[in-house]
């Protein structure tokens, strides 16, 4: 059997970038680190000069960059997406260090496509944004300066998947994970199902689907678990009419 | 006795950079992580608005920086000296990686000061000054585009450094778990409902309870989510009747 290098399995995502200078830096931090594949959500200036001339010699990753209008599309067919954001806040998923998700994220790229989501250099990523990932991680940073530039952030992450690589070349056996598009209409059945119900006031729906998000992204879903979910959700409807 | 922040024992030493935006961006790198120490020996300019324009809010790191003739000058007091380099070559020194490197330096700056340096954006450190340090360190990277921008480099190694300060005293954040009968509880109920709905079969169960437990076994139930998941099974029996 052909062994893959994870690293090939792993996307970068940038949301609405402001600056394309950064789009460039960051491209030539992925090349650094044998990173190819470069994702732009609504980039506000793309193709740039300033893009290029950042990346030094990695315009390739550039060139081959694929622009989407919506962060599901970016994560098409993705089983581990990874929220990257130096802001703590309430949230749905899980919360991990840079390390612990590298590791894991050379796990899954093993024989699965993984994304690393990064947001705005103003905003970061919406909590909306974050809720569609299965983990979000954070770089250690001085709490009274946590603002990395984005490039720099992409170049830490980047760093770090590397080394996990290098350090486990030892195939782990991670389980096969359900793609995105798959368990996001997992999420859409279960809030119609509780919805019909009266479980959920779609005028007051609190944190019930955050917080439900937040329980299975740590379970993981596999694609068996989700078509027994799916299946259950099903059979609920039908005796619920 | 008072515990000394290592970090603050640690100084940056940037060796004739071209670009004064890679100073600022150094020095944001560096704040990101809680250093503040830079020295620069020989910059081509500086102060420059560009270097503060990429610092952000790191402008404080600028204008205490200082600035030296010569290298031996920006290393004075120094107990460790780090060469940070891409390039692999004859050297009288040492070579480690960024890690240990890391450990080693936080390790010795508990009570010494302690200098990383970094060469030309384009040449690098001349062997002359590398063998001027104790040892040399170097990011793992692609082999065939090793080039990481000079403040991306400064943003490594100082993630490294914080790191390596973190790690002796991190308490790790578990979070409370709900009991096991709450949890055997939650099962016995979904099992009940599955069965009123006709989704499982006591006379044929398959292996549908031991998948779900082993689905929520990972996720690792907390008190509140059992609660929220308890409230969506009654809402779904009532309706169900």
């Amino acid at each position: 059997m052909p062994r893959t290098d994870p690293l090939k399995n792993i996307r970068i995502v940038l949301c609405e970038t402001s600056h394309p200078g950064n789009i460039g830096a960051a491209a030539r931090a992925m090349k650094t680190m044998g990173l190819t594949k470069l994702h732009l959500v609504q980039p506000q200036r793309f193709p740039d000069p300033e893009a290029n001339w950042r990346a030094a010699r990695a315009t390739d990753v550039l060139d081959k960059a694929k622009v989407h209008e919506t962060l599901d599309a970016a994560l098409h067919g993705v089983g581990l997406s990874v929220a990257c954001s130096a802001r703590t806040r309430e949230i749905a998923v899980p919360q991990s260090g840079v390390r612990e998700v590298a590791a894991r994220a050379i796990a899954v790229a093993r024989s699965q496509s993984v994304a690393l989501v990064f947001g705005n250099e103003t905003f970061g990523l919406t909590t909306e944004q974050v809720n569609k990932c299965g983990v979000l991680a954070t770089i250690p940073a001085n709490p009274r300066y946590p603002s990395l530039n984005l490039a720099a952030a992409v170049q830490v992450f980047a760093y770090e998947l590397r080394t996990a690589a290098q350090e486990n070349d030892a195939p782990t056996l991670e389980p096969r994970l359900a793609p995105h598009e798959d368990v996001e209409r997992f999420y859409a059945h279960l809030e119609t199902l509780m919805t019909e119900v009266g479980f959920l006031n779609p005028e007051h729906p609190k944190k019930l689907m955050p917080r439900l998000r937040r329980l299975f992204a740590r379970a993981r879903l596999e694609p068996e678990e989700i078509n027994i979910l799916r299946g259950i959700i099903k059979a609920l409807s039908r005796s619920n009419r």
